[in-house]
């Protein structure tokens, strides 16, 4: 295709991005040659914006614009409880359900002997430090359900357990709006296992 | 969600982009915020250079960088003959096969008297000057197998034969790989009356 070489070259950098293949990447290129100057520039600022502001909150490794989060800053949010999540996308997630009020803290990944990470190469030892202050009556470890998740929810329910701070970890069973049949018989076994009393 | 302002910003301008949703803006954000700078500020400039280069070829209305366009300024291009497309994501389409080695022509749409769209809302009289030098033997009308695109067949074709100037349109017919039995009958009426001597 004999396009212009800066089409081109916008077209290679779309490519980049998760979830776009050369047929949409096209798409986008068009819309951004039709749609009116503004608008496109108003994008690409808004990239160049992002990657010159947003660092990582001191005090939970959250995006941040400032030295510490929205969630950190604000004086609307229990001190006494942290949500401990492998990453920043993880407390959109919770954020949404509107179902906790307490802050977070940012691993940064999950414990992985397979992919050679340790405890080191987590925020952990952060995760630690605010917990020395007393402040913090409950963690609740809201890591991934799978291998790398539990194997890191044990561990740090065995570090944390010992200074009197309570250890809470995200139920696991049905999902609301599932369908019994189509359980796998792992979280199936899990509903049933922490079956409540109605 | 409560995330950082710069982040809500890119995420509300990512998902005026054609096939991107909410989830879709909210992986691209996350992919921006974990690539390193230089390939993010990279895609930045790139849409940025695309809307201060990019205009429209003064011949053709292909998208140019220079006064004309790769391909009206290629002297391996045939002049004698011009492929009149709508828009110039057609060409793309018609140079990836790779078989026409003519110029081109963008309309800039289709006529379409429903929607208001006359001979003059086109590059219809830019055409018309192209074929006056008489260098031009062979004119092929590729606009879409639809009404708006026969139409604007039809017309083109009622304008240049008088000319002396040879009209051909695209094929009509069943899709290569494709299963007859899946084929509308419009296309399958096309390919019949269409048929070729083997």
């Amino acid at each position: 295709m004999e396009s212009a070489p800066a089409i081109q070259r916008l077209l290679d950098e779309l490519e980049r991005m998760p979830g776009i293949g050369p047929k949409s990447a096209q798409r986008i290129a068009y819309w951004m040659l039709n749609s009116d100057r503004e608008t496109v520039l108003r994008l690409a600022e808004a990239i160049v914006e992002v990657k010159e502001t947003v660092h990582f909150c001191s005090r939970c490794f959250n995006y941040a614009e400032d030295e510490l989060c929205e969630i950190c800053s604000s004086a609307k949010r229990d001190a006494s409880a942290i949500c401990v999540v492998s990453e920043p996308r993880d407390i959109a997630a919770i954020e949404r359900t509107a179902v906790f009020f307490g802050t977070y803290h940012v691993l940064g990944g999950a414990l992985s002997p397979m992919d050679g990470i340790g405890p080191d190469d987590l925020h952990i030892a952060e995760l630690m430090q605010r917990l020395a202050s007393g402040e913090v009556k409950e963690v609740l470890i809201a890591t991934n359900p799978n291998v790398e998740g539990e194997t890191t929810a044990a561990y740090l329910a065995r570090l944390i357990k010992p200074l009197g701070v309570e250890v809470t970890r995200l139920a696991s069973g049905l999902p609301v709006g599932g369908d019994l049949e189509f359980a796998d018989e792992i979280t199936l076994g899990r509903a049933i296992e922490s079956r409540r009393v109605l």
